[in-house]
């Protein structure tokens, strides 16, 4: 058993911060929380442990590390570059040409160490990444995440319609990739990353391939990642492809890929009426990414909504169309725009609170990995030690100072990096 | 002459950067730019020139300085607090009870300090700031913005009605205050710290205090800054108090402070028809806040519209309502708020463009105080190294990589800070 000492805020859940001055974390050997407690030594006591070693961090903040539900690892090279288009020739412009370099290993090394890097600079313990269609880059890039210590689900990309030539693969290739990972996983001791079915969206996958991915999963009980109604033009597009499907979710849920196993559908900026029934019925995780949609102008997903339905949210960076790689700006943009359908709805509908972004972004995320996002007994001990001096300087409160600290503060303040008990060094460039 | 060689960068007009790769900028013995050369042996003999001195800054980039046309020095220490009200009751609840605050010599020290270390940080070369009704500290800020070498017109605010007890001043006191500042001015050999009319906004300040502050202007041409149509309870609040008025800038306009001298207005956002028409006819810079209208869920200026029509528009951080010091931040949500004009209009509205936004923060902000914010000949040589190394891993071009300093690169980029070709060593705080 061991300790952290710190001032320690986090979310069981999203209406407020529970907050232990100078408190203590205990974390045992599998580096998971056992308890939270403003006192060790009572707490040893009172349960008959044997001696609890106790790192103390003074005055600095102890939280929940991050969970990024979708992002794009191989856009990671674009990031803050061509943001001058929406969704649809954005991906012809920018982004399908920089993924079909990946086919190169030499360069994906070189881009995936930096973006494992800034995944670590930036507290994001836990993320689901699309890689490329490249099955070789692709399970380097999973060494890199078990390099690292981060936990990560991460999948090769299937597209084999409406794709450049040398960025589109076969059902069976996408197939033979995951029975792979089943068998290599299974040989490895730790699940921390593991391979989840990535079905680019419809447009970019014919019916056979989307057939494929449906029986994998079920077969497989394996995790699915894909983007949902992010763009009207999309959302029209998707209606001629697949005129058999009464909305665009409909579309995965005839294929088996909405829910039947845990399922990650990103943006759902348009989803309404029965398609956000549907996404609650079927239990999918909505990622909202409030960066992306705001640069490539595609909408604003009604998240006060989803959450008022009972639907599970979480956020997402969504590199390279967002071009933030911390998720303490995902959460404030998440409020922030939040607050446009406040307006618009003239206070109708209410905008997010500071403690319910928070939530999204540790404990709502965190779920889809199992019990990650919070320090409640059972959950890994992933945390971050925020030294928060600079922006610290006169008699602020803890709850200020995690505000401050989401709104202000970056990673030069987060000083170390846990992921399931596991203090991560700094990932070599 | 000195000459500075590096990648520069540099907005002459807004629809376009002026790019010269490993070029110089030739700066006289004033401070003022000579000349922008990509051969500074040629550029000498040319011009019969004496013996120029070259300092090589290798592959930086160099970049006019940021101007920040709209922020509050006293409500720093807010800076990510308190975003969760609209305007009216976040004046009340946490905007007033701080700036009461600075009454107080040693407090206003601390915070005062801080907040001008922090414009050095962010490459801010000059501001309009708003001060507090405290003539002493106001003054004590002055004094700090010509310790640091910072450029400024910083405001004594003026405030006689709607406002708390401790948070109010006279006419007289506002006449006194100027005059006296008049007189310093006279008395100092640099003008790049001067002062500028405050009065609040409309709400608070009596009729009385309004003829005061147009008569001043009046007689001594100096500059007014305020703010306009913030927000929708605001803008009913006004048509109650100056029900004689036909539109909120018709009631700065009826007292002589709508462009009868050089006259900055923050927010406009929703400033439509005849009111923009007044703005127009009457050259009165708006101040676009994005961060701040966002946070306070206050509404979106229409800017594109604003440029098309001709009127000149600069940017503002609008602190502690916005929560970044930073003017790249403020570009980036200048494009991003655009583009929900541009997506709701169906992309009739265009979005604004890079180059665009970088030209609102330097020359068109710098026009306030002169020639400042580009490198064409006459200008201050206000100007920002910036090493981008970190973000500059792979072949980009220039193009790139101001795009992403703007979008992705923070303060730890800028290396070297010019304010009228001094560099400025960092303020102690």
């Amino acid at each position: 058993m061991r300790a952290y000492r710190a001032n320690i805020l986090f979310t069981p859940t999203p209406d407020a911060f529970s907050i232990v001055e100078r408190g203590y974390v205990i974390v045992n050997s599998e580096g998971l929380v056992e308890a939270v407690t403003d006192c060790v030594d009572r707490y040893q006591t009172e349960h008959n442990m044997p001696q609890i070693e106790v790192t103390d961090y003074g005055d600095r903040l102890l939280i929940p590390a991050f969970n990024d539900l979708h992002i794009h690892a191989p856009q990671y090279r674009n990031l803050g570059l061509g943001l001058d288009e929406e969704l649809l020739p954005w991906l012809n412009k920018y982004t399908f040409p920089e993924e079909a370099k990946f086919a190169d290993s030499g360069y994906a090394e070189r881009i995936y160490r930096r973006f494992v890097h800034e995944l670590w600079m930036q507290g994001t313990m836990r993320s689901c990444a699309f890689a490329t269609i490249h099955p070789e880059t692709t399970k380097r890039l999973m060494q890199l995440f078990r390099e690292a210590g981060l936990g990560g689900y991460v999948g090769l990309v299937g597209m084999d319609r409406n794709s450049p030539d040398n960025l589109r693969n076969t059902p069976k290739e996408v197939e033979t990739f995951h029975l792979e990972q089943l068998e290599e996983c299974l040989s490895l001791h730790s699940d921390r990353v593991r391979t989840i079915l990535t079905p680019r969206f419809i447009p970019s996958c014919t019916p056979e391939m989307l057939r494929v991915y449906g029986r994998l999963a079920g077969e497989h009980n394996l995790p699915v990642q894909s983007h949902l109604s992010e763009n009207r033009s999309e959302i029209e597009w998707v209606k001629e492809l697949e005129p058999l499907s009464t909305c665009y979710a409909d579309a995965y849920r005839r294929y088996g890929l909405l829910g039947q196993t845990p399922t990650l559908m990103a943006h759902c900026c348009y989803s309404a009426g029965e398609e956000m029934q549907m996404l609650k019925e079927n239990k999918v995780t909505v990622v909202h990414c409030p960066t992306s949609n705001t640069n490539l102008a595609s909408g604003i997903a009604p998240v006060a909504t989803f959450l008022k339905e009972g639907i599970n949210v979480g956020l997402g960076t969504d590199v390279s169309a967002g071009h933030y790689m911390s998720m303490l700006r995902v959460m404030q943009y998440a409020i922030q725009v939040s607050k446009l359908h406040y307006a618009r709805s003239e206070g109708q509908i209410p905008f997010l609170s500071l403690s319910e972004a928070f939530y999204l972004a540790t404990k709502a995320g965190g779920s889809f990995f199992g019990k990650v996002g919070s320090f409640e007994k059972g959950y890994a001990f992933d945390a971050l030690v925020i030294d928060d001096s600079y922006l610290n300087y006169d008699h602020y409160t803890l709850a200020d100072r995690i505000q401050r600290f989401v709104y202000v503060g970056d990673d030069r303040d987060i000083r170390i990096r846990f992921c399931q008990g596991q203090a991560l060094t700094e990932p070599i460039l």
